[in-house]
């Protein structure tokens, strides 16, 4: 599946826009490296999650970790780095849960969704322009606590946990 | 909470892309109306999907009814005009699941997720642009079906959903 003609209109350092003709039909695409995001339990059976700045939302955020991948890094190694980075969360078991499209009307950013498990704690090394809160949330609370998520991925991670938990 | 200095990068005619200054940091962000979804259940009980090609994704995607909102229409009017539209059900009873930003580091589209049950089947009127293939789902064969979603929405919604009816 390949457009007839493409064009990039705008280059930017996270992500570009390509214009692209597919028959009749233009379609303005965001075009970016793709995503991770992992569902971080620790030792004690709590969720861990960010609290930070979202200049596009113009508030703050609760959310899963995640990041950008790198080109050509696999989505476990980001996923594993992002952790480490921006909550300090080491070990513990791997797996992948889903893979999904954010926003497949006009971006195309595919991500890969992580449940890590008995993770352990260490110290985090944020990006100088992340100022992060880490937030834990046990387990058995994450159901009641559904109402102050306000992001895609963070909603869809914490309902497929709670699914496989029987929660 | 607004950023120091901004400046309109592209303008396009479903997204523009700002590029705002937030003290030291330079920001990247997609600029969007925002849009809504719909999680559709039809008289026979059964969930209403489309399955349409994704330019973005190079794939073609079984998602929620979805579409854009237009400059200062109610969340609820898009909603109730984009189901008639892509899929020709109406009436029902209508009530909003949810309202998230599908992918906040950098694009600013905020949805709004409703539940409509009940709904009654019509005619449907697409976009000359959309070729759209109704996949209409039994509720109690959901839960088996979610390793076919790609797309972040229509997981969360199908999850809340699932919740909802305790299945």
């Amino acid at each position: 599946m390949r457009p007839d003609e493409q064009r990039v209109a705008w280059e930017g350092r996270l992500f570009d826009v390509v214009v692209e003709r597919w028959g009749g039909h233009e379609r303005e695409i965001v075009r970016h490296p793709g995503a991770v995001a992992i569902v971080a339990v620790d030792a004690d059976d709590r969720l861990v999650l960010v609290r930070q700045r979202r200049e596009a939302a113009r508030d703050e955020l609760l959310e899963l970790p995640a990041g950008t991948r790198e080109p050509d890094e696999d989505p476990l190694a980001t996923a594993q780095r992002e952790l480490r980075e921006e909550t300090g969360l080491t070990g513990g078991e791997w797996r992948e849960l889903a893979t999904f499209w954010t926003s497949p009307g006009f971006v195309a950013e595919r991500m890969t969704l992580f449940l890590a498990e008995g993770t352990v704690e260490g110290e985090a090394a944020p990006d100088e322009d992340e100022d992060v809160e880490l937030v834990h949330v046990p387990v058995n609370e994450l159901a009641r606590r559904l109402n102050e998520i306000e992001d895609a991925k963070t909603l869809a991670g914490i309902l497929l946990f709670l699914r496989e938990r029987g929660l």
